[in-house]
């Protein structure tokens, strides 16, 4: 089944169009966590490890049955090397255990041969010798579209094989963005708005059941004009917007990048969630060991705040 | 000590601007190899990981008194899981202590706090309560720069404070690479200039006393005309020159990034390095268990007729 369908399906049934983020940086892990894990295997880069992947399941568990999808953020798990590559794979595979699809932020772009063994790793398979078989195995991944089409090929015949999707970097949330997506063409276009027209014509033979397409875009909730330009020119394709919460975006921002169906855009908060014991909203309700029970509180939060908006957005007040 | 300025000491020493990559294919490691590793852990991605690793010992063995560094590409580790990324750590220490430099090929880019994991990760160290500790340690990393300056600036710091370097994706060797790399822009400069002019200002910074920075840029040997351009505006930088032989790219071509000095550039050969025994010109002469002694008459051959290309480029006749 095509992978945007399944998450269309998930944000239906669960009347939620957020992903939870987990960023899971080791000086956020609350202490009685980490303490455990320390005292099994010393603070040690496995130590750490096992302290991320038990704070990513108690957030799975908190908020399972109220978000669609999780993203999973490669570069901290990566910062523990190996140990955090594996806690990587399991913290997913808890989360595909608990019906909600998996995201992986990773941000990769190489070219031909080598886009080939990212696309295997996490969309595809291995073949060792006669066998073939999984590594990652998620549902998405997120690609930088620097290197251009042949970059971007094999993932899509993953994403074909497989039902796989991927998300393209369009207009990412940070300040310097600009520095190079902004750059105008000849034709008076930004450079973003013709890397739009590249996601969507690259995702034309991914369109699922539900009208979106498997190959969607990623447009940070701190640009709301440019959300606007791009939800036009991305006919087919899902937004994936970061950028909310911490880094600035509200909720009417980010219900730019929905369509009149009140779909077509998936929210992704991670800090506001899974910190949420330490946010001004609620850490005085909240102490530290509580940081699901609120995470969940948060989770609800923001489903009805961003459905209000998704709303006002459709009918126009 | 700035990191170009060891690495222009390695080239000087070793009379060698060339880089071995390591992209190691399970199904290019040589049989003897494969079996060896797969009777003790079976055909597994412990299996496939360990015989990558031996292949790799090997592959440095032979050529470590010959060549600067080494290009190892996560994406053939990446995609054993948690056991290719160990070995990956593994291969670079294993160069390290032959006293070779690493380059890192992982060609991240991401914002913010995500960009400084990615950093030290690679560059820099992961603090785990009140201990800080290297993960990978490596020497340089390529790195994307779709994401603007402020996901540089971490890499920046880490190579000021750790005597590391970066190569940024400036023009790539593959096809499509013009797709978003050639897009020119309202002063009538391609997108790949812009970049350059970038590069040449994130690193002004990290210049050694070489007269290099640390901040060096890829340009593919594929574009030789884009390489004469890109040399005349990259003042400082050194150039990471990959597709040179299987992809279709000339030592002639390749030495159009050099300048002056006799410096400037290193050229990486990966596949007609590693799988030189498979190769029209050597097939004949070697069988594949001697794959590691034909790698160093490749690179010895490749080096010589780089080498000579350079002069030529250089007195112009």
């Amino acid at each position: 089944m095509n992978a945007i369908d399944r998450l269309v399906e998930q944000i239906k049934k669960k009347n939620n169009p957020t992903v939870m983020g987990l960023d899971p940086r080791i000086e956020s892990v609350p202490a009685y966590i980490k303490n455990e894990a320390y005292k099994k295997y010393g603070q040690t880069l496995k130590g750490a490890s096992e302290a991320i992947l038990e704070f990513n399941k108690k957030l799975i568990d908190a908020t399972a049955d109220l978000i669609p999808a999780v993203k999973p953020q490669m570069a901290f798990f990566e910062l523990l090397g190996e140990e955090g590559v594996r806690v990587f794979r399991e913290t997913c595979e808890y989360a595909k255990a608990k019906d909600l699809l998996v995201i992986g932020d990773v941000k990769r772009g190489d070219i031909g041969s080598t886009a080939e063994a990212y696309s295997s790793a996490y969309l595809g398979k291995v073949k060792i010798e006669q066998r073939e078989q999984a590594v990652f195995d998620i549902d998405f991944i997120t690609i930088n579209p620097y290197l251009g089409q042949d970059s971007i090929e094999p993932f899509l015949e993953d994403c074909t094989r497989y039902g796989k999707g991927i998300f393209i970097l369009v207009k990412t949330s940070n300040k310097s963005s600009g520095d190079v997506q902004d750059i105008l063409n000849f034709g008076g276009k930004f450079l973003f708005e013709h890397v739009a027209g590249l996601v969507d014509k690259w995702g034309k033979v991914l369109v699922g059941q539900s009208g979106y397409s498997a190959v969607g875009a990623v447009v940070g909730a701190t640009y709301p004009d440019q959300i606007i330009t791009l939800r036009e020119v991305l006919e087919k394709a899902f937004i994936l917007v970061p950028g909310y919460g911490a880094q600035g975006g509200t909720s009417a921002d980010a219900a730019k990048a929905f369509k009149k169906d009140g779909l077509g855009a998936i929210v992704n908060a991670s800090r506001s969630i899974a910190q949420a014991y330490k946010s001004d909203r609620w850490k005085n309700t909240y102490c530290e060991e509580r940081f699901d029970e609120v995470a969940r509180v948060e989770v609800i939060r923001m489903r009805d705040e961003l459905n209000k908006e998704i709303a006002r957005k459709i009918t126009g007040h």
